[in-house]
C-alpha cells in the first residue's frame, strides 16, 4: 500500500476508535460547477459523524520532499473546502489532519503559526503509530 | 525555453511595457524560519515598482491538467505570500498574475468568483500573445 494510502487508513482508524462514524470515503465537495472530489483524485477527504457532531477531513502526509510546498496546497485545499462548505453544510466543521511528528516540528515555527492563526486553520493531529488521535485544535 | 518559463517572461515583458521597473527575479520572500524562493525553486515571483507603488507577482502558467489543483496550490502561495508581505513590506500589493484565456474560463466559474472575493485576491490579467497588461483586479 503506498504510504499516502497508509496515513489515509490511519486517520481513518484513529477516527473509528474515537468513537466516529465514517459516512463518506472519500467525501466528494461540490459547489456549482466544482466537483473537487472528481478533479483531485489524488487527494484524501473523508467526512464523519459523532452523534450530531459532523466534520471533513482532509488529509495531508507531509511525505514531499518540501514541507512547504505541501502546506502552500493543503492551505489552498483546506480554505476552498471550508468557503464551498459554509454554503452547502454549514454544520460541518473542516479539519486537515496530520502526523505528530510534524505537527511537533515544521507546525511549531513561527511563520506557520502566523497563517494557521490569520486563516483559523483547524487541525486534527494523529499518532501515526498509535492510530490515535491526540489533538482536535480549532 | 519551457512553458512555464516563456509566461514568467511574458508577464515581465508586459510589467516593463506598462512602465514598471523590476526590481527583483525572482523575488525572494523571507518570513522568519521560512525562505519561500529557496525552499520553492520551481515557483516564479518577482517584484516591481513604478514610482511611489510596489508590487509582487506570483506567475501561474495554469498548464497543469487540473486548473482546479493549480488554483489550490496558487491560492495557497498566494495567501501565505501576503500574510508574510504585510508583517515585513506593509506598503507592497501582492498579485497574481494569469493569462486572458484562463481569466474569461475558469476564473468567470461561479465557484472560483466566491473563493477571490472572500480571500480578496488580486489578479494581474496579461494578455499573452500580445505581452500586454489587461487588467489589474483588487
Amino acid at each position: 500500500m503506498p504510504a499516502k494510502d497508509r496515513y489515509h487508513e490511519t486517520v481513518k482508524n484513529a477516527l473509528i476508535k474515537d468513537g466516529w462514524q465514517i459516512t463518506a470515503d472519500p467525501y466528494p465537495i461540490k459547489y456549482e460547477e466544482v466537483k473537487l472530489a472528481a478533479d483531485l483524485s489524488s487527494q484524501r477527504t473523508l467526512s464523519a459523524n459523532r452523534g450530531t457532531e459532523y466534520v471533513v477531513v482532509e488529509i495531508k502526509s507531509f511525505l514531499a520532499p518540501s514541507a512547504m510546498r505541501e502546506f502552500e496546497t493543503a492551505l489552498g485545499q483546506y480554505l476552498i473546502y471550508r468557503t464551498f462548505l459554509e454554503v452547502t453544510h454549514p454544520d460541518y466543521r473542516v479539519y486537515l489532519a496530520i502526523g505528530s511528528t510534524i505537527y511537533r516540528t515544521f507546525f511549531q515555527r513561527v511563520a506557520i503559526q502566523l497563517i494557521l492563526k490569520k486563516y483559523q486553520v483547524s487541525l486534527l493531529v494523529v499518532n501515526l503509530e498509535q492510530e490515535e488521535i491526540e489533538q482536535w485544535l480549532t
